[in-house]
């Protein structure tokens, strides 16, 4: 993984929690992709396409591909969005990931989720080669990010350490409480955190006492896709805190933490909409060339 | 995973802690082991070998991986020893991890850790098959795992679930304190716990407060090959302490829990030795079998 070059200043909220803007760095990042790309392409080493996967009509996940299209074409880099059926047989669904495996035009394939239910996640990543993987959620991928040997890492928590080490925040020996253990943030998160030192604790909806957690938590990571889940009244005085929700409440996008009380007992707290989110696409971004890369033998 | 079907009486300590015996359970398991062989070897169905690749001259590797063939051997499944010398280049190592992965007569490999030093360890795995990766140590074996799909666990932390379910304990919603973050004991220990609901800290060397993590915990499981790092002033009355740690002091074998002490504390208690140990070899032998069954297209 290439590391991130940028660093933004810091903006104090007027309640006193220094805001982790995720817009601001993102700006700084996408002048830096943007230069990269072009680099390559002068070089006339031009990285193979991202192959976005979509199975069904569902409207969010049409809109999510046709938008991260977009952001990839205004990068220079080439996305293709292929379509299959609601009721795609898993054969057919596979063989559309073998031959964009072993397409040497596409550097990387996102399989957009969420599948039909009759499509089982692992049957689906059983088909592709490890180093398309730029989401970072085949075994293999996985299982070197637990060893320690990451190549692939979802790009969600990605953004929410990019965003730490840009604000300054060292997390040796530090508690961190990270709700949420999904394959796509809590999990990859707390192997992430582990790898930097950080005690770790992985809270979940059949935790008790997931305030006597938070509490003693130097960092909350909030991951559960539940409204507001965390309150000023649950935090450490100083804590830092992450929000991954992105929840849709009357038209709005709000996070899985209350964003008006815990900025007053925070430290440093990341904004939804606006802090977590603005990077992820860049995360993608950068596993796609360094998918390029591999597929080169250059690493 | 077969289940365990063995359950052993408690035998209740004079000093109150219920002592989980892996001595006592292991009798059990390896009658109902030498019944499975001899079934599957009377309908000609014979498991293929367990192949040992011991590389270099270490004399505890060489007395390990001889007992080890003795004791398959004991259960009527064949394990092979296949020695390379000290200074094998990478080359050899994975030239012959790659003919035992194509070798139809081998089911699993072992690799006898740890390795000569020029040699790393995710090149020497990166040769093998992931099916007859019976150690659970391949990233896609780690990654099934990490995603709530596994396929091959390490023996050690296996050897401690078992020992948990014959007694009884159930974990959804405990608090579980892990010592320790290798890769064959603590981190998948974390994924195992977490699988079963529990509320899971990973602590390790760069963790402050341990003992205030510790003394909070339900569940404590010792793997950090410290001797005598958990005590009985540092536990919390009632909890359950499972003790993963192999130390050689004085010629005796201790673990990383001050037994004396904590066994007045807590209310369930592996001995060392005598605990986990004497499991893990009959846990190594259920992943042999699983590995030809999944060779053969079973399961």
């Amino acid at each position: 993984m290439k590391s991130v070059k940028s660093v933004i200043p810091r903006d104090v909220s007027d309640a006193g929690a220094v805001l982790m803007s995720g817009r601001e760095f993102a700006r700084g990042l996408r002048a830096e992709l943007r230069a990269d790309v072009a680099a390559l392409q002068r070089e006339h080493r031009s990285p193979g396409a991202l192959l976005i996967l979509l199975v069904g009509e569902r409207q969010d996940s049409i809109l999510y591909a046709q938008n991260l299209v977009r952001w990839f074409t205004s990068i220079g880099l080439e996305c293709r969005l292929q379509t299959l059926p609601e009721d795609a047989p898993i054969q057919a669904v596979q063989a559309t990931i073998v031959g964009a495996s072993h397409d040497p035009a596409v550097a990387g394939i996102l399989v957009q989720m969420p599948l039909p239910t009759h499509l089982i996640y692992h049957d689906v990543f059983a088909a592709m080669l490890p180093v398309k993987d730029v989401e970072g959620l085949h075994p293999e991928n996985i299982g070197l990010l637990a060893s320690g040997m990451p190549r692939f890492v979802p790009s969600t928590p990605l953004a929410g350490m990019a965003l730490l080490d840009a604000n300054g925040v060292a997390l040796e020996g530090k508690h961190v409480a990270i709700l949420g253990r999904s394959n796509v943030v809590g999990k990859p998160l707390a192997q992430l955190m582990l790898a930097r030192n950080a005690t770790v604790t992985l809270l979940h909806s059949r935790s008790r006492d997931i305030t006597g957690f938070v509490r003693s938590a130097d960092v909350v990571a909030a991951a559960a896709g539940v409204t507001e889940l965390v309150t000023g009244a649950m935090i450490k005085p100083g804590a830092i805190v992450l929000d991954f929700g992105i929840n849709v409440v009357d038209d709005a996008i709000v996070g899985d933490v209350q964003f008006e009380t815990v900025r007053q007992v925070a430290s440093m707290i990341t904004p939804v909409p606006g802090g977590i989110g603005p990077l992820t696409n860049l995360m993608l971004a950068r596993n796609l060339l360094t998918a390029a890369d591999l597929q080169r033998g250059v690493s």
